[in-house]
């Protein structure tokens, strides 16, 4: 079973809109074992939307149309479609009455233009639109289902939800048989080809299945991708891959699919009644804000500091002045008064601390742009590790804070600190 | 001239990840007068690609690929290219240079797999990544460009603005004889539909050029296209019709194309020599992050202080205990007390601050989710103004910190509060 994505609209090409519909439609078909194997995004042009049809019709047992299907002369989708087939297009008079029914509930009279949405091709489904004018298209030809519908996400995103993805499952009812399940197991703390050595041989890890590597600049995403002809033992397979692959880097993977690392924290500092503060430099708040990005992120976390000048770390971290002539604001042992001095202000369990140079500018010979030392306090110990995180300020300033809480997520495991 | 963009990889197919990619490549494209006319997004599988490339070299002038050419067993893209143009891959011994000093520069050992990183096809042009270890490829065959990046974005970008666009220019000069040119203003403060009306007749304004309304949920950008036959009459156009603009909405425009608000608030404390200090609560760090996140920023932003907790904005903040107990923690009178305590305690001629109810939880009739008050204090006034911002917790969050911002925005400028 094979699909394909068709997205039409200039404004996707020109990049003044992100094609967000395309991703949703794909999640959406690999969940019911028709994965996309295609997208392709056009203009309005006839020419270019007749050649995908004819591949269309040749190559996929499904097609999903999204924009064009509007009332204005640029829109292209319906009197393409109907050439395609050699069909005509006619009023669906339901169709023009829920049109005129919305005009009406806005208490605005229907523009003459709009009576246009009412027609659809002759030899096609009306796929009904509560949301608004534009109504979908199902059209059926030797066995090849053809599908168009608005563009307006809330709209496209409601027919496929409510109606459509169980037509098209009924319509393959004989030919799905078999299932896709898929995993992400969510890395941080090693690069995707250490991260790859780490795993050794691949192939005898997933077998037939599938396995991607999804790099960011803060972690690597493995997603898992399983096939087979029954739920039980797709997700059978699935576990032993994913029990492998934590035995080779478990301690890498901190989360599964869409958990943040915020998220994992959260839980745990829940779960064990304890307390967090935070104290920045480099990363300006970049940490505090990720924590509080979390619901109900106020039941452990009290609070954070940035302390972007030397004045702040002194007056209110506490930052011995010493300490800060001798080793200078980015160090070890700044780092660990940081800590330190955050963790008693606001009386918590646990503290971090970051200090470091962001850069572009600020870097010398011994201390590179880049360079950040994290700081870890609990009542029991506090250090600080170092790391160089590139070169551009952001990135920087994300890697640190993605390290800094992956340092708390490893003391709150009592997993070893180690990168 | 014709461009076509190839996205490769199944993890866009399948809905995991957003194409940001394409509507980046499409933007730039149409700048340089070579509008995309196809986007194509497949997955890890030569054939697809072979297909992919037969078009590519007959029908279009410029085809750039990203994704696949990371050091992985699913990545295709240099394979593909040297099958397809009968090349084979060689090893640039200076990308391989610069792959091991990535490493090196991290402290970690090069893992062989890496070494491939420096494979390109014979018959190309390397295309240098500053930013990352896999480089760019640049083919040309009669005529024709194809040129494959790798599909992380913050590389790809960096490549785009740095080489590929001068150079593609320069390559197709003579037959580029119109002229594109686009800006974008950006707004904060008013809705798409009150900015709409605001502007009037929009015909009126802009004649044939085109105006593009880009919603978001801080702001609405506005984005011109001219197109003419000369540069000097495109700018002229553009002017007068950015002029127009301005008459009619200059004070809601706060910067222009990739300004953020932070750094036009950054020049402004820079130029007027003055500083700035934040207290957040319900924003929890993210109005902070996002003034670090302007390099340079240490010479006005002296810090922060997330006061999460009440006990925070008594100890740190002194905020008084009467006022928190008399009107709460989310009110008129707290966020006042945190501006001025802040800017006190970190001697700044201006303060922000915020306190309100993020969700989804801790509303109440009288104080619903969404309900946030922004502080304002400088040394001769402070004040504050609550707001309504939805439901949503990072979207309460980041309209906060938006309207924060623009409130020191309109301070300095001497512009008038209103929302």
């Amino acid at each position: 079973m094979r699909s394909k994505i068709i997205s039409i609209g200039d404004e996707l090409l020109i990049g003044q809109i992100v094609n967000t519909n395309a991703a949703f439609l794909g999640e959406k078909l690999f969940s019911i074992g028709i994965p996309a194997e295609k997208v392709i995004v056009i203009g309005d042009e006839e020419k270019i939307l007749l050649n995908e049809l004819k591949d269309s019709v040749t190559n996929y047992d499904v097609t999903i149309i999204t924009g064009g299907l509007g009332p204005t002369h640029d829109d292209i989708t319906k009197p393409t479609l109907v050439k395609f087939f050699e069909d005509e297009l006619i009023t669906d008079e339901k169709v023009l009455e829920h049109v005129k029914n919305i005009f009406a509930s806005r208490n605005i009279a229907m523009p003459e233009v709009n009576a246009g949405q009412a027609l659809v091709p002759k030899n096609s489904e009306v796929i009904w639109n509560h949301s608004g004018t534009a109504p979908g298209i199902w059209i059926e030809k030797h066995n090849k289902i053809i599908i168009a519908m608005p563009g307006v996400p809330h709209e496209m995103k409601a027919m496929i939800n409510e109606i459509l993805l169980s037509k098209i499952c009924t319509k393959f009812e004989s030919k799905l048989n078999e299932v896709h399940i898929q995993k992400t197991l969510l890395t941080t703390g090693l690069g995707e080809s250490t991260l790859n050595e780490k795993l050794g041989d691949i192939k005898e890890l997933i077998g037939d299945s599938k396995l991607a590597f999804l790099p960011s600049t803060e972690g690597v995403r493995l997603r898992i991708n399983v096939t087979s002809d029954s739920k039980k033992d797709a997700e059978q397979k699935l576990d032993e891959i994913e029990s492998k692959i934590r035995i080779k880097a478990g301690d890498y993977i901190y989360g599964i699919n869409n958990e943040s690392m915020e998220f994992v924290i959260g839980d745990l500092l829940r779960c064990n009644k304890q307390t967090l503060s935070i104290a920045e430099s480099c990363t300006g708040g970049e940490i505090s804000s990720r924590i509080v990005s979390v619901a109900g992120s106020s039941d452990y976390y009290f609070g954070g500091v940035c302390s972007y000048s030397n004045k702040e770390k002194v007056k209110i971290l506490r930052v011995k002045e010493e300490i800060l002539e001798k080793f200078g604001a980015v160090s070890k042992e700044t780092a660990i008064e940081m800590a330190e001095g955050v963790r008693k202000l606001m009386d918590t369990d646990f503290a971090l601390s970051t200090t470091g140079i962001a850069g572009p500018t600020g870097g010398s010979a011994e201390k590179a742009v880049g360079l950040v030392w994290i700081g870890f306090s609990s009542k029991s110990k506090s250090y600080a590790v170092n790391f160089l995180f590139g070169e551009k300020r952001d990135i920087i300033i994300g890697r640190a804070s993605m390290r800094a809480l992956d340092i708390l997520r490893r003391e709150l495991l009592g997993l070893e600190i180690k990168y």
